[in-house]
């Protein structure tokens, strides 16, 4: 069992043995060869096997038994009832206002403009966000920008950190209308102060739009005690729904009748099949959904919802912290010698569920990793990231990953 | 055998003994129990078995076992590729030119609006459609003109038809930009010329953005031929996806360069995995991709064009127009007389592959229809449309359904 890293593997037995979550590696689909390290559940979340199931049990009974009538039986509603056990179980958010649909892409522009829309009306022409967000953040917003007239001001957090409220306090001001943050950064995995950037953004008088892709499903997200406005995520990361999984979005209760969103489907109308002329918005969160509710792409989604339900978040969260620290002593310890970095913050307060590790052969590390079954990913110049997912990752797959990136370095 | 409308039945079975893809049902799902006659494949097509066991292999192998690998192997190319097959098999297209993805609201939005948008560069302000469009089109019109400025002109067809080149003539002029029309139009079933209309707008300057809804997959769609500007279309009703299924697009070669689409996301960007300041698009059809692709969501697809291109789109055009035939002949001699109208055309040529009855108390019949396991769908005021899925479809299906309206309406 002892590897190239004296005691570590040793260590990570024992805290996997320890692990009160470890019986939960056995809910997910094991692969046919099983991987050896996966630590990219940050990225794509692994399959649990009541999926597998539910998507069968779904093409053969809602779908394939039941077929147009499921629309009135069940699927209707199960954007705004799944929304809902992922708001209480995940998102510190009442029912009302978590709804599940489009790529996050597409749900950050929808909100994003309504966002603007709202701020512009209140001559508040300003969008807050910063170089070091996710690109499609940035994309969108240029996107919305140029076609709304607001005007981007662009912060540069340290690259190795994030939004820190200090320096966004310098650009908050009278014609600040939106701030876009990413509460867990995609890159350094800085994990914003969520409830005090959007009280000082509010106090300011603008919204704040919450990117929730890297902490929903891991980390605490206390959308209402934290008065959020908005906030978007994504389902394929931590929650598991599978490649392109929908997003989900949050708008406050006390927000839904003033914002309106661009895309105007039918199924966020009022009357849905009444197919009458001239668009009406629901009431409540329903109008901010455009097209069809993609179903079986939510079905990882409701099953990991259940299984953090039954955990409960406040122990998914502790062992990705934990994960996240094991990660850090032993690169401390033994890696750093071989050029290896931690570029994310040491505060497991201030970090999210990755962890970033610079060496200036990256590219190729991840590789030769990924030869030999190792699975982090790369992210441009000199980014390792190690994806720790609490609900299937193992200290065991931890050490094993800091064991060959020693072994390929050496 | 016999029933409630003299020789009905044994018509049907005759009928189905002679249909050369009565073998195609046995490649679907088998509901338990069994539906007794499913007339609403273009509104929910049927699962393939073949699209059960696709899901399955995705989650244990692609996903599961291959991991965020597969992005790289497989998936990102997917959209691409598949909608390179969709192409070929059902729209007429070259490779280079379709793709799939988003929710078909959110899709129509993203190319109207790119659509709109050049058309107001050229002077052109008008966007024109018609009264009897999909609800969800004629919502997502009023928020693009709504927010670019551009003109409604609506076209008030005959409701028993639908758009016609001698009316739409009257309203091209110098002003207009863009034509949003449906091909089959969803309540009456009317097949809009897409040549004749296509060659009418462009002589006038204008752009045309089809809507493939319902005839993709099942009535031939020449998209090069015609020299379709822009099309969007569903997967859920007769291309199987399932229940919110991807939409897909189609955006001609010599238009990729010069329109501009709204969302703009990483997956649309040149190089989406730089990660780098800027957006910049990609070169040809993918920048009109915003957010991750929906994989699971794309199976039904993937297994439907398959079959579609085994037997031949010729052949499922033929039964599907066979199969309305039949409906009208029914109806004609035995439902006529008990307050059932025809109100599709009667021309096949003019007709998509459902069929739309009406009769006072449509909605109460489709009530007890669906009791009796018999499900057409209802719309509102007063029509009962019948949709014939050749694949799945069986003529003894389609007696039966009428026999049990003879028998509810006695």
């Amino acid at each position: 069992m002892s590897g190239r890293l004296p005691g570590v593997a040793e260590r990570a037995a024992a805290l996997d043995a320890a692990d009160p979550l470890a019986w939960c590696r056995a809910e997910f689909v094991e692969g046919e060869p099983p991987v050896r390290a996966y630590l990219d559940g940050n990225s794509l979340g692994r399959p649990l096997r009541a999926t597998a199931a539910r998507l069968q049990e779904l093409v053969v009974g809602a779908w394939g038994t039941r077929l147009i009538r499921s629309w009135d039986e069940q699927w209707m509603q199960l954007p705004l009832e799944l929304g809902d056990h992922l708001g209480r179980v995940c998102l510190g958010a009442a029912p009302g206002q978590v709804f599940v649909g489009d790529s996050t892409t597409v749900l950050l522009y929808k909100l994003l403009r309504a966002a603007v829309a709202d701020a512009m009306e209140r001559g508040r022409p300003q969008l807050v966000l910063d170089t070091e967000n996710f690109p499609t953040n940035r994309y969108v917003a240029e996107g919305v920008a140029a076609e709304t007239g607001a005007e981007l001001v662009w912060l540069s957090p340290d690259p190795a950190r994030g939004v820190e409220l200090e320096h966004l306090r310098e650009h908050l001001g009278e014609r600040t209308g939106v701030v876009l943050v990413s509460h867990v950064a995609y890159k350094s995995s800085w994990r914003a102060d969520l409830a005090e950037i959007t009280a000082a953004a509010r106090e300011h008088g603008a919204l704040v739009l919450w990117d929730l892709c890297h902490s929903a499903g891991v980390l605490p997200v206390d959308l209402d005690a934290a008065d959020v406005d908005l906030a978007v995520g994504c389902s394929y990361k931590f929650l598991n729904a599978g490649p392109g999984g929908p997003a989900f979005g949050y708008v406050a209760t006390r927000l839904q009748q003033r914002l309106s969103q661009p895309v105007q489907g039918w199924m966020g109308h009022a009357e849905p099949f009444v197919m009458g002329p001239g668009y009406r918005p629901a009431e409540g969160v329903r109008r901010f959904i455009s097209g069809t509710p993609p179903v079986l792409a939510m079905a990882g989604l409701a099953d990991t919802v259940e299984l953090v339900d039954r955990v409960g978040l406040e122990a998914v969260t502790t062992k990705a912290l934990a994960l996240g620290a094991f990660v850090v002593e032993v690169v401390d310890e033994h890696l750093a010698g071989l050029g290896v970095g931690v570029a994310s913050p040491r505060d497991p307060g201030r970090r999210g569920a990755h962890v970033t590790l610079t060496h200036p052969d990256a590219r190729e590390l991840c590789r030769r990793l990924w030869e030999v079954d190792v699975v982090p990913d790369f992210r441009e110049p000199d980014v390792v990231r190690l994806g720790l997912a609490p609900l299937s990752t193992s200290y065991a797959e931890v050490a094993t990953a800091l064991e060959e990136i020693a072994r390929l370095l050496d």
